[in-house]
């Protein structure tokens, strides 16, 4: 069973406390092992990455089988069915959509100082996309990662993903053509990340590395963080639904679920007003996960970390989930607007009884890489500005530096930095 | 003396590589002293933070007095000398003015589909801004850090500052005052950043730490990566400049000689079409590190990390400084804005002849914390983006589902994902 608390009780503060501070995630200590998996490809280039690929993938990889070409993704794409590829289409279409309206202008003005300002903003030369292999081995994931990129001008998108005993979802190619990805080599873990950020004979190197990975990956892209940009460390996934009483339990339950089946990490929690509708929504989880082909995994997960939480109020709710900072949050209510202008901290907000979670996993258009593990306090989604960079702009003629000049001498003045103040003064004098 | 370049030599290529190369920063092995440091904090709080005082600033320190109060502000602020406050004041008012423009705008509208998509930005709740303290303590960059955050509505701004033997700048005080921090503790070093992001008895944790700091701080903000917000970890200033040979020689080797006085690891390079004006910044800066009295580590950083290099063309030079992506880079050229249309990655950039980067540092306007080490690649300078986040919006209604609801199921159903796609089911069936 998920917890159960209800805000009145004398112990819901300190409940409430744990559920926040809970460490679902179990990091492997694997950071030495990933040092010398770079240090090997830095020095050996693709030779390593065959050897790599030998030992953790389980087969015979050559240089030249290295990147999948061209031939390979249009088999791929023959291989897949049409109502996937249909679907796929629909989706990368959505996601392209939502994701052009971020582009960010440049701007340019003079102020009354006669100061020309503003800033430029360009895209990065080239981005590496990290797409796990296995299981968790998803074609949407491949458009959410790839497409922002894409729009937001990057030439080179460069993916990498591990074909474990050769095996390779024929849909992640075919995402991968769709969301414009211009290389792709199948190699994966620490050395993947080694290869992007280092670069081999084969692979050029990238300047940003984003996608999810496993602990080999997650330590990898820490420790090129520096050398390239990375995006954030992504953790087990989590949602956070506030529903009154007039949803369909089995509605709600299966919303909870759909996170709780990722991963038994995974963190499904339920705010609701109504406490004869929380009872109703145990008892639908129950009832679906014994009937899931995933059950197990999602009934791990409802157990360990999944909460049923009772309000008196909707703003109660509100407060928590703000606490909560979650990844998805549902407003499962009759009138989510109002609710929405109460939230601080979330990744992605679905409005309405009609908005499940999974909506926006494939098709709704925003995208699905997040913040997670409370970090939706500071930080956001994915999205086109992890693409592109901000050049600031400064043009001054001789009558500007006489107008604000001399207050930037004194400053540097007075912090001790002469050179600053007399390549300002020079100007002054001889404007 | 500076290496000095030709792009037509044959050695150019190597010599340009190793310029690009060369890793400046000496990074100091502090991460088991730092995670001792973080671990203590969060076990003992205030009173772990008194003790580390003591030991590393050398005064006695009590709970008391962490604080620093109203009163010790309104001192400071009577003890600076006028024509700095009002400096300061001028400085305050343009970097509010540049950054108030960068305030990013909501969205929403409804697609084709029926379905609501959109985007909120909200501030984060609490933000810590790490000062260095001694030599290192610029007002400047108070305000650099801490007007941003104001912009974006931060709510609270909480400063943290060293003071060695009790020593403390009433300058940066004043800073503080003018950018509206709402806390101020007198703390620094790694003990400082452990309070910040996991809380003592008096200091309440943030949500997010800026700011620079030497290397025990640099580690601390990595290991509280995670459990708060970070921005990126600053390493030792840059310029670059593209001159023709119609400038002053003297100013441009001021302009060089502004980063070179910073600290013995900085970067100045020159690229120019003239290779008469390259001697003539040569003797200059000569002249002035013998006049100067901060030359000895201009010196030391002009001959380690200086570098002269001469072109057949601006476009040439534009090209190298791309492969550089300088922190900042001016551009003292006849026609700066044509020069700048070629220019793909640099932090901040200074138009013509009388735009001298110190005027940056202080008065124009655009932040002066920017990506160093060729982070200009992928990383923008700080800015009010850097204190809000997104939160995406979907709203669907039961018609909406009904059209973009049958492609997620199916791509559910090949990610082999049932919770997922029952979410969307359920409500196709009854919606």
């Amino acid at each position: 069973m998920p917890a159960r608390l209800d805000i009145g009780d004398d112990g819901f503060e300190a409940a409430f406390a744990r559920i926040l501070g809970a460490k679902r995630e179990v990091t492997a200590e694997v950071g030495d092992a990933v040092a010398e998996i770079i240090a090997q490809v830095r020095a050996d280039g693709d030779d390593a990455l065959c050897a790599l690929t030998s030992r953790f993938d389980r087969f015979e990889l050559t240089k030249e089988a290295l990147a999948i070409g061209q031939d390979e993704v249009e088999a791929a794409v023959r291989d897949c069915p049409e109502d996937q590829l249909e679907a796929l289409r629909l989706a990368a279409s959505r996601i392209e959509a939502y994701h052009a309206r971020q582009l960010p202008e440049d701007a340019r003005w003079t102020d009354e100082a006669g100061v020309t300002l503003g800033w430029r903003w360009t895209p990065i030369d080239a981005a590496g996309l990290y797409v796990p292999g296995g299981t968790a081995s998803y074609p949407s994931s491949v458009l959410m990662n790839a497409i922002p990129a894409r729009v937001a001008g990057v030439e080179r998108l460069v993916m990498v993903v591990p074909t474990p005993d050769r095996a390779l979802n024929p849909l992640v190619l075919a995402a991968a053509k769709l969301a414009g990805v211009t290389e792709i080599y199948r190699v994966g873990g620490a050395q993947a990340i080694a290869a992007l950020a280092f670069g081999t004979q084969t692979i050029a190197p990238v300047d940003k590395i984003v996608g999810p990975g496993n602990a080999f990956v997650a330590a990898a892209k820490r420790q090129v963080f520096g050398h390239v940009g990375i995006d954030s460390i992504a953790g087990p996934s989590e949602i956070a639904v506030i529903a009154d009483g007039g949803n369909d339990p089995a509605w709600i339950a299966a919303d909870l679920l759909s996170q709780s089946e990722h991963d038994p990490s995974s963190q499904s929690v339920l705010f609701t007003t109504d406490a004869a509708f929380a009872d109703a929504v145990e008892r639908e989880a129950e009832a679906q996960i014994e009937a899931s082909p995933r059950g197990r995994i999602a009934r791990a997960a409802w157990e360990a970390n999944g909460a049923v939480v009772t309000v008196r109020t909707l703003g109660e709710a509100a407060a928590l989930s703000n606490r909560l900072a979650p990844e998805h949050l549902e407003l499962a209510v009759e009138d989510p607007d109002a609710l929405l202008a109460q939230i601080r901290h979330a990744g992605a907000v679905f409005l309405g009884r009609h908005a499940p979670e999974a909506i926006g996993d494939y098709v709704a258009g925003p995208d699905h890489v997040l913040p997670t593990a409370r970090a939706a306090r500071y930080a956001s989604g994915l999205s086109v500005l992890d693409f592109v960079k901000r050049t600031t702009v400064t043009g001054l003629t001789a009558d500007a530096i006489r107008a604000i000049g001399p207050a930037a001498a004194t400053l540097a003045d007075a912090e001790g930095l002469p050179s600053h103040a007399q390549s300002v003064r020079l100007r002054l004098e001889q404007g």
